[in-house]
Order: structure tokens, then C-alpha cells, then sequence
């Protein structure tokens, strides 16, 4: 089977599709800079994001039922605060939460994914929630013909049942479907449940200094963007 | 709550977003026209169509474990095959109980959702699996926000966990849904939920004669188009 038989693209979201450091950046900045303090925003939002992976794994490693990533973005963000010594009122700590609703595609992302779709059934494949995606979806302008988030599957990315359940609702086979990540961990992940991978570079996405390309060698395609990504599948 | 909390709108799909009838008259006779039989086209598409309340019951009844829309749909389309006795070969078989991923939208279908979708979420909440639906919306051109299909709840309409699982996805309360369709069971299904309805005719959904408008007294809304349905809506 080779990348002719790929029929749907699905997407890692956060930091993929778009730039959350920026986005959660400026409206960490925006919730806070009124409370008096002035931090390095860039590192609250790396320090609110360094509590993601540990707190899915509790729901992977089965320490708590499922839940989707807005509860667990909440519980994140409060003990972010605690650790800057500070709290919220809580209708300005439900919004901010949401800070991950608001967040800009990277530049290519827009024309890549429309030229994409001519072809390709285009599916985000993230563990966002479903409400979370929508919303974030149409604050960016970024359009869907699938939303397959956390709360599809009931499981977190790279379990092996968040890809085996995509092909399954896309009615493909697992190498029709091409993960598209900019991280290594998750096309692994994708490509040990038979999809075809696409990894695409984001330098920026932890801010400056660049990051370097990592190993792509196990991947179908490498990529700089979204629209390089069309045009290495001739769409 | 009034309308005014509205946040989001579910749609059936068949007969309510798209002219199942017609698409599937048609595809009826392009595949069955070849092997020489002459039928009423529209008359094989309502004989298909009636199995496709018996054949959800077996699911909703517990008679049988959860399978997709386009499983119970070759089994319909054999079942009707074999009633007018006849068979097809095995690939184009396949090929025509997918014809309900062929449908037209309504006339007033396309520029309805653009409008509503300027200041709503749309969601389609059908008894198709999302495949099913993603293949139906590119070949028809319709945009949604999210597809929250028969296999994301793995129920079918008018259970209520199909009500309850989309208000969940959507992060919404059922007071801040509005179900539009052209079945007054579905409307009612949704409202018991919480939901608020809207009602829209579609005198044409089983061919001529035109069907009268049923009793609306208990919805929200009776509109005669998508388009009319974003007035009352004021967008």
C-alpha cells in the first residue's frame, strides 16, 4: 500500500495546526497583567503546558477516569497559578481555561489545509475535547470535515485506541489514514497502528531558539509546512 | 431560557438537510437500469427507506449490539433487492448502499447554514456514522463544525443518549441546543431532553403529493426553509 491509497489526513491540533505558545502566551498576559504581575508569559505558558503530559498520563495509566483536556487545562492552569504564588477569581480562571479555545493557526496552516481538502478528507485527530476544537476551530477560521477529539475515543493520544478508533469512524483502513504531527512521539505512535505519517516541522513551537529536525527517517514525508505538505501530495 | 441562549444547532441529516428520496431514486436506476429491470426508482428508494426504522429498532431494542448506518443499510438495500427479486454482484452491491453518501441538499440548504453558521455552531446530529457523513457533506458541499454521528453516541435517534451525548460534546447545556428537523418525533425526542426545537418542512421528503405541515404547537420555531429558519434566528 503506498501513499496513493491515503484517502484521509488526520492532524495533530496544538502546536501542528496551531501555535499555542503564542496564543496562551498573550492570553495569559491579557488575564493577569490587570492583577499587577509581570512574568515572562512565554514561560508561564511553557510551565502550563509542561503539566499536560502528566496530567493525561493519570488517564492513561488508568490512576482516573476520563476526563476531557478543559477540565484537565483547569486543574493545570490553578496549580500553574499556585506555583506563581496567585489565584483568580474564578469566572476570570474559567476563561482563562479557555485560553486554548483562542489560538492562531501557524501562517501556512490555512491555505495548506484548503488546498489539502480538494483531495483529502481533513480530520483533527488531537486530545482536545470536541466543544474545545469547535470553538478554537472558529476563532481561527480552520475548517473541518471531521472532528475526532479525546472525547470520541475516551482515551489520550498515543494510546493505540485513539488511531485504531479514527480509522474505524472514517471507515478506512488504518494506511488510508496519514497522521500529520509535529511530533515525533505521536507519528510513532500512529504508524504502530498501520498509518502512513507525515511529520511537519514547527520550530517556534516552544519559542525561540529554533528547534533543530529531529530523526524524521522512519516517517512517509517531512515537511516545513502545511502547504509544502499539499504540494509533496500534489494537491 | 429563551432562544436567545442558543449556542449551537443539531441537524438530521436525511430528508431534513438533504433530498434523500431523489439521490437515491437515482442511484437506484444507474445501477440497477443496466441489468434491465424498469421500476418506480422512487418507489424502490421508499421500500429501502421503509426498513430503516425496524432495522435501528433492532439496536435501540437491545436485539442486536450497535452497528454502523452503512451496515444496516446493505442489509436494507439486500433485503430490497431480494423483495423485487433480484440480486446485483457483490461490487456494485457495495457500491449502491453507499448511495445515501450521494444525496443532494435542499435548494435553500447551503445558503441556510452560511448564514446561520455566522453566529452558530453546526453540529449534524443523525443516525449516520460519521464516515458516512463526511463522504455525504463533501459530495453535497456542506460545511459543519462538528459530525456527531450515530457511532460517536453508538445509539440511534430518538434515543435520548444520542440528545445527551451531543449536548456533552458540545460543552453545552440541552437549553443551549437547537435541534432542527423535519420529523416531529425527533423534535420531540430533543425537547424531552431539553433541547429547544425547530421545526422545518420539507413537503417533498417522501415525493408527491406534498405533505401537509404536521401539529407544530409544541416547537419552538416552524420555519418553510434553512434560509427562513436564519431570519427567525435574525442572522
Amino acid at each position: 500500500m503506498t501513499l496513493a491509497a491515503v484517502r484521509a489526513l488526520t492532524f495533530d491540533v496544538f502546536g501542528t495546526t496551531v501555535d499555542w505558545r503564542t496564543g496562551v502566551a498573550r492570553e495569559v498576559r491579557m488575564a493577569l497583567e490587570p492583577h499587577g504581575p509581570v512574568l515572562d508569559w512565554g514561560a508561564f505558558a511553557d510551565a502550563w503546558r509542561a503539566r499536560y503530559k502528566p496530567a493525561m498520563a493519570q488517564v492513561r495509566e488508568g490512576r482516573r477516569s476520563f476526563v476531557v483536556l478543559d477540565v484537565l487545562q483547569r486543574e493545570m492552569l490553578d496549580a500553574t497559578l499556585a506555583a506563581h504564588g496567585m489565584t483568580l477569581p474564578e469566572d476570570e480562571a474559567a476563561d482563562l481555561a479557555h485560553a486554548w479555545r483562542r489560538l492562531d493557526p501557524w501562517p501556512d496552516t490555512i491555505e495548506g489545509m484548503r488546498r489539502l481538502r480538494t483531495r483529502f478528507a481533513l480530520c483533527a485527530l488531537s486530545n482536545a475535547n470536541v466543544a474545545l476544537m469547535i470553538e478554537m476551530s472558529r476563532f481561527g477560521g480552520l475548517t473541518w470535515d471531521a472532528l475526532l477529539g479525546g472525547d470520541v475515543a475516551m482515551a489520550y493520544k498515543p494510546d493505540a485506541a485513539v488511531y485504531d478508533s479514527a480509522a474505524a469512524r472514517l471507515g478506512l483502513e488504518p494506511g488510508e489514514c496519514l497522521m500529520v504531527a509535529a511530533h515525533p512521539s505521536d507519528l510513532r505512535a500512529a504508524k504502530g497502528r498501520g498509518f502512513r505519517t507525515a511529520y511537519v516541522h514547527r520550530p517556534l513551537e516552544y519559542g525561540p531558539p529554533a528547534k533543530a529536525t529531529p530523526d524524521v527517517a522512519d516517517f512517509d514525508i517531512a515537511a516545513e509546512s502545511f502547504v509544502a505538505l499539499a504540494e509533496r501530495l500534489g494537491v
